[in-house]
């Protein structure tokens, strides 16, 4: 009992399944949680068993996504009305992609900003996990803040759920503080990854509380896929890239503040880090992985900031078994804050993210399978390619065997306009798109990011295009020939269309 | 003389002529002007001459367009390599579409950035515009400061042309400050759309200086036509849209600092406020348009902020006749602080932008016609519409006699993704999508905003690509249908295609 430190919170202890009946058909709920680190993990899983057999509907805002089966389960079970701002689950995603969920998919550094702005968003319910509660009846959170803290500022009720399988020694990696609504939004004065600007815990009106639940589930672990031939190219090619850099002089040994994406490309990326000239490294993220903890092992890197620790089960183990090797290195912040364009621009980040496809033009589609199919969500890649110092964008050149290219003639889907991309990089090489005109990103694209297998085709379509005229040269009528292919015939490789007359390539 | 108070320029006054000869084949120029104001009158325009008679290519960089015929003429006689960041000239608009000039264009926040990542685009030659110089040798501009102190830092030499034109007692509203390289990069503590951050003038090395000019050309007046029906209707939707805020009680009488994109429509929103409902307003934006002048006029703005000052003739003389009246309202700032993520965010900037087209899921295109011919740029919209506390857009439901819908089902290009459009309106009606899901999106869009003509049409579309599935539904052989047609038939209206199968609605 004695990770809760307020006394008046003690008779609000009950079970999972007691608490969870607080939550009502309709309801606005804002659960911690983000990138499967530290979710709710006892109480939204009972809406999901509860909606089995009752009519139990309800929208859930969280930070990003959610770990274990959750919104699998909530999706199934036909619990979600509505879902925002990231998810990334198959089962839902199936569920989004037939109109059977609404998702609305936001920036993550900007949903704490639309509460001020639209009031049918007014929260009922907000289920936070924490560690511990202090004596004046706050929470220190977990693994993750990401919007908690703007949860509870505008639920009517809240619910705590102490996961006990975190050592109370979290305690103190966190950093908070609700901005406040313009006009009187104040400078957010984080001039360094490691700037502190707020409490170790969440402040919250103890008067919500409604119920306080315990749990000891650990967070869903991450599983990523070791680096393999592709990753490690594309790895090499930024890390080249950034070589020259500093020896150019632009940067220094230290680059600039680090943020990395999620997934095995951007792991892959950020390990590369461990074996580089670069020193004394730091990040200004939004999820710390694995490579995270073995670039500290490492010693390459002095400080991490983010909003979450998403870790595999090994190296959450080794971790969290000595976690004061770490602690003072780390700092988890709300999302508006580590997302918040006026600290990712000031401290200059390299963000470095993923594609699902990219187009010779440089825009970046990181969403929209084939234009329509909802894959994960924008996330945080805008939140650090519009503003930070450099905008990577990596992804392998064609995956299915060659059936499919990653490069096309234009995305179809934009998430990231050419404006806000800098460099393009797959395993074929790195294109630098800085201070470029449109037809000479597509010569660069296509020589050093495209498949050899593709090359001449992307060319004879830029080509053709070239032709028709125009600042960003197309052809409509072809423009997504290649994806409706692909649907029709099972690959991108051009034989022979309804719509035009590009040709087989040998 | 008493423009010049630092005598060591003296002995560099030449006459245009002259001075021009300082700049060589490839040069790079950095240039003063933006949306017409405060640009180079006397020396570029030598630039666009000699290129008639020697080989004489340049790239040059501005603030946004410039004035008279000057990107006209350096188009026609073939004096540009390349342009960058903005323009909006009809014959450099031609030579950037037949790719005789390679034109960049980006995010005005954020040319200033370039200079620190980009060694090719060292400035050779740095052309800005000045009232007067002070003792010291520093500049006073006059209508505008755009890139001017950027490129003064980064330029190795520096010519100064002295406007006569303008009263010396423009003096004053200027607030100039360079910002530090990432990552000494310091806060921009901008409060209020009054806050003075810097100093009245361009600091600059007079080292550099290499010739002093003088000339007495106005800028050259904007021509706006005046509100019609549509855009007195777009206004007019505008304005109960934010009555209604003020009445639900998000916002207040005084609103938030507006900012309006330029031309016809923007300057027609404006306008409307003066008799509006609202009071005590302020403007933190790039470029004030007569409406401003207007408004001041009116007593509803107590505070305009921008980079540049275009007003038309008679709106040129009512201001600079009586100066002093509106000189303690104004403040003139470098575009990397008046487009600056971090202020536009903090003060919660209510973003009113124009668009060439949209689409029933928010996506807006504002500069390529039928996805591949420039229009004018990107310009400051993406600064203001991704940080702002709102982000509109506007544009008129159709155009060329119904040939054309503005509303479509795919833009053609996007530069501004859904995540950056909250409020869509047109003279039909406004569409208000923050927090829908895009198939929500597409029923209020296609309801609210589509002209009826093409509502039916429109409906057809989505009814047919939502049957196909996914979270944003769209069928790639049609997307673009409209566009092919329009450029085939010379009409949007659905008759027959080769690709599909959309009907003709009567
Ligand atoms: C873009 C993103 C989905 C890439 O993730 P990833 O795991 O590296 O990507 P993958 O290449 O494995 O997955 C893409 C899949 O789409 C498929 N795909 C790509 N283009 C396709 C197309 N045109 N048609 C059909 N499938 C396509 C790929 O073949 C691959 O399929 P697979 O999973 O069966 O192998 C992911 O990074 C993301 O969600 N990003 C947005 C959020 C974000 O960037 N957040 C910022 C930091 S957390
Ligand atoms: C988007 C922008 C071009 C609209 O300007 P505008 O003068 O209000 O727009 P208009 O409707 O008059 O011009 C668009 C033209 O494109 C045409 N057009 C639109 N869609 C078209 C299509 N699919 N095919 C062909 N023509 C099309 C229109 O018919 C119109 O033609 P016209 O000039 O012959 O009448 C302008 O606001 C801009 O350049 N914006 C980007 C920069 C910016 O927003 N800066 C921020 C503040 S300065």
């Amino acid at each position: 009992m004695q990770r809760v430190k307020y006394s008046a919170y003690l008779d609000k202890i009950q079970s999972p399944e007691k608490a969870a009946i607080l939550i009502k058909n309709h309801h606005i709920l804002g659960v911690s949680g983000f990138t499967k680190a530290g979710d709710s993990k006892a109480v939204l899983p009972q809406v999901a068993k509860r909606a089995l057999f009752e009519d139990l509907k309800v929208t859930v805002m969280s930070g990003a996504s959610l770990g274990y089966n959750t919104d699998a389960d909530l999706a199934k079970n036909g619990a979600l009305y509505k879902r925002m701002p990231f998810q990334a689950d198959p089962t839902l995603r199936k569920s989004i992609n037939n109109h059977e969920v609404l998702y609305v998919d936001q920036h993550l550094g900007q949903t704490a900003d639309m509460f001020q702005k639209i009031d049918k968003f007014k929260i009922d319910i907000a289920i936070i996990e924490a560690v511990s509660i202090t004596e004046e009846g706050y929470i220190v959170p977990t693994t993750s803040i990401g919007n908690s803290p703007i949860f509870a500022e505008n639920a009517d009720k809240i619910i705590i759920e102490i996961n006990t399988t975190f050592p109370e020694s979290l305690e103190g990696i966190h950093d908070v503080k609700v901005l406040k609504k313009q006009p009187n939004r104040e400078v957010i004065p984080v001039l360094e990854s490691d700037t502190r600007i707020g409490d170790p815990f969440i402040k919250i009106d103890p008067a919500k509380v409604v119920a306080v639940v315990y749990t000891e589930l650990p967070d869903s672990p991450a599983v990523i896929a070791a680096p393999d031939e592709k990753t490690k190219a594309i790895s090499e090619h930024i890390l080249k890239f950034l070589e020259n850099e500093v020896e150019e002089g632009r940067l220094t040994e230290s680059l600039l503040p680090l943020q990395a994406g999620i997934g095995k490309t951007a792991n892959a990326i950020l390990s590369g880090f461990t074996n580089s000239k670069f020193k004394n490294l730091t990040m200004y993220s939004e999820v710390l992985q694995d490579s995270t903890f073995e670039l500290f092992d490492s010693g390459k890197l002095l400080f991490a900031s983010a909003s979450s620790m998403t870790v595999t089960e090994g190296c959450s183990k080794k971790v969290f078994s000595n976690f004061e090797a770490y602690k003072d290195k780390l700092l988890l912040r709300p999302q508006n804050i580590s997302n918040a364009a006026e600290v990712i621009n000031r401290l200059g980040v390299i963000g470095i993210n993923t594609a699902i496809e990219v187009d010779i033009y440089g825009n970046v589609n990181s969403t929209h399978i084939a234009g329509t199919k909802m894959m994960n969500g924008i996330g945080g890649s805008g939140d650090f390619a519009r503003n930070g110092y450099l905008s990577i964008f990596a992804c392998p050149s064609m995956s299915k065997e060659g059936r499919i290219s990653h490069v096309v003639p234009m995305v179809s889907h934009t998430d990231h306009s050419e404006h806000d991309v800098d460099i393009l990089v797959t395993e074929q090489g790195l294109a630098d798109l800085r201070g470029l005109a449109p037809i000479e990103r597509a010569r660069v694209v296509i020589e050093n990011c495209a498949h050899p297998e593709y090359k001449a085709q992307l060319l004879e379509y830029f080509e053709d295009a070239y032709k028709l005229g125009g600042h960003t040269p197309h052809s409509l009528e072809k423009a997504f020939a290649w994806h409706m292919q692909l649907k029709t015939e099972g690959t991108m490789k051009v034989k022979d269309y309804a719509c035009n007359e590009i040709e087989v390539k040998a």
